[in-house]
């Protein structure tokens, strides 16, 4: 079974037929599935499958224990209504090319692992990268355990529910000492390699990023009868944070996005007593980073006090940025290059279950171009024939990683 | 029973403990506790109450029929954690009025009447001055019955579960044919009176308003990596609109409002694909209100076009501008004149029933002074001597009207 295939089977689990957008979240029904395929599609590989404390899922090629092991994978969960290949181009990629390095008769001198890391979206429980998070300590497993969905189910239930001992969960040392590098390929999210014309591109590093939630406090008001110069209306340095949120990006070479906002109470025909806005900021490194929050919040905190309101903000989330291992980073570009393969250095705003590793393990990722870089959408793409470059890409990092 | 008692006794009625707002809504238990306050309170002033086909309420000194009637009131309803001044002030100066009057030995030349019309904010139903609406004709009978609340429960079922004939509403010419004048007295929804340093003012007519829903579409993409120039992120354009209807109402002399606002798919990590805003608009004319509309649209389809993204506006509703009756206005100014109350003449952008009959009798309306201006708001208040200085006005409109 080559890529197409395998692409093929798993391309209708868990598709919301309206949208056309993936519904994949983690411990549901159409996760099941997607991991009865896993299970499936290793067992034709002839891949030994398990399943860890954490829930996530691992193939062997050689067992783990025998030496230093490469590891390839990323993740099957989706953001709602996200796209196809974020997250299992990676591990369609690596079957595929465990595929075709047995096909050709490679005999590796280490265990090879697929690995499918569990909630990497945080789509269900709301934590980013759980699934390598708990593996490698990062986060307390109790506070995961109590992570709720937006129907309140925590994770210990859905665990349970699923069959699997939620006590268990928490850093695993013993399985990450097995691990000697972890390579994770993944569509790119953005038009780098568009630009570049490059089918495959290296990760530098994951930009440091981060989230805070800006709350802007006025008073409820008639909106028929209250003077302009009487108002404390918060949607007013709502909108002036906006526009500076994306002037001051654009000034620090960063981005900024605003794409969560909600106003109370919200009638049409009152002014709003709050406004409560999510500002998602990513940029090269943190003292970036630092300068641009630092902008927006001081052009917030201006605009609230010029319209007689309010602002308070909080830090929701803050992730380091990571540099990926710089020799594992050099010797995936000499695999590469001794193949043809010219791949290009780029960073990303993206976190990734890679980033998560990179604490306790050399890690490496590979991109594939999106030729619109459009990503967590249904719209999301990546041709075929990239997708093949993606394979023969991994297979050559591989075998050179693996090899006797 | 004075003002005040009567103030006191109607106070507690449909207060929430927790937010002290009141959620007196058509047809639920606390509009039944009010309307039997208005039956126990007619009752102490030997007035004679009714409900006409629409469950609009009346008290008459004099029966209607015996000549051209003159009737004062306002409404019971309230926004949700409205004010408790907002309609029942009109209510409870109607009946002080009258206590009044009896107690100074007035005889009455023609009937007065205390009305008390049915969701006149539009809070369970959606449609404002539903009851006065429905008396003169301005909505369908099928129509207004087939409205729902917010649980799904039609008009039509929600009187019929009051124990009223819900068929049977409609345009009531045979009453309103009684009626010669309705001055409905209102607590001020702004700070003009407090600014002129007048107790009372006489309304001038009510501004045309509207509703315009703005629809801006672009791309969802991921924050972490799309580039600032690939995006198509509508929040932009949309926080332009916001700040260019705040300048439009002030260079217009009227008044914009975007109080509602949602973004699809309002994920933090995301940049929408949509973002969905309400304008209220509101001016001393057509025309001033054309123009400032205008702006605002031009503004959003100018930001929605330099970002990117594409804007549609639809009106939602649109109510011309009120002029209230002149002979009745010069009437009431000196009527109050003659009793030593200077009253200023101010226009409002807020809807009253007043408004709506108007189209059919003569009206008019009294404000009484709002100290912050706050209204639809737990905080609205009015001072006492304020308040009774609204009874003594309403006192001496409806002797002047009435009077032999």
């Amino acid at each position: 079974m080559g890529f197409a295939e395998m692409w093929a089977e798993l391309l209708p689990v868990g598709r919301d037929e309206r949208t056309g957008g993936y519904r994949r979240y983690s411990w549901t029904e159409p996760d099941a599935a997607c991991r009865a395929w896993f299970a499936r599609t290793a067992a034709t590989l002839d891949l030994a499958t398990e399943c860890d404390r954490n829930g996530n899922l691992w193939a062997w090629w050689g067992r783990s224990g025998e030496g230093s092991a490469v590891v390839t994978g990323s993740h099957l969960d989706s953001v709602p209504d996200g796209g196809a290949f974020d997250g299992p181009l990676g591990i369609v990629s690596a079957f595929a090319a465990v595929g075709r390095l047995r096909s050709e008769g490679f005999r590796p001198g280490r265990p090879i692992g697929v690995a499918a890391f569990i909630e990497e979206e945080g789509a269900r429980f709301g934590v980013a990268c759980l699934g390598s998070r708990l593996a490698t300590g990062a986060i307390d497993p109790a506070a995961a355990l109590s992570l709720r969905d937006g129907d309140g189910i925590s994770l210990a239930d859905a665990m349970t529910d699923a069959g699997r001992d939620a006590a268990l969960i928490g850093r695993d040392d013993a399985l990450l000492a097995d691990v000697g590098a972890y390579v994770e390929l993944h569509i790119e999210q953005g038009r780098a390699l568009a630009g570049l014309g490059a089918a495959v591109g290296i990760a530098d590093g994951i930009w440091p990023h981060g989230r805070w939630r800006l709350d802007f406090a006025g008073r409820a008001d008639h909106a028929g009868t209250t003077r302009l110069s009487d108002r404390s209306d918060p949607m007013l340095p709502y909108a002036a944070t906006v526009v500076a949120a994306r002037q001051a990006a654009a000034e620090c070479d960063g981005l900024a996005t605003i794409g969560k906002v909600r106003a109370d109470p919200g009638a049409a025909n009152a002014i709003c007593s709050a406004v409560h806005a999510w500002l998602d900021a990513r940029a090269p490194d943190e003292a970036s980073l630092d300068r641009l929050v630092g902008r927006v919040i001081e052009a917030a905190e201006g605009a609230a006090s010029q319209h007689g309101t309010r602002m308070h903000v909080d830090t929701e989330s803050f992730t380091a940025g990571v540099r990926f291992d710089a020799a594992l980073r050099q010797r995936m570009a000499g695999a590469l290059a001794a193949t043809g393969i010219s791949a290009p250095v780029l960073a990303t705003g993206a976190g990734h279950d890679a980033g998560v590793l990179a604490a306790k393990i050399p890690a490496g990722m590979l991109f594939v171009r999106n030729p619109t870089g459009v990503s967590h959408s249904p719209a999301e793409h990546a041709e075929p024939a990239d997708c093949e470059a993606g394979v023969a890409a991994l297979a050559a990092v591989l075998a050179d990683l693996a090899g006797q």
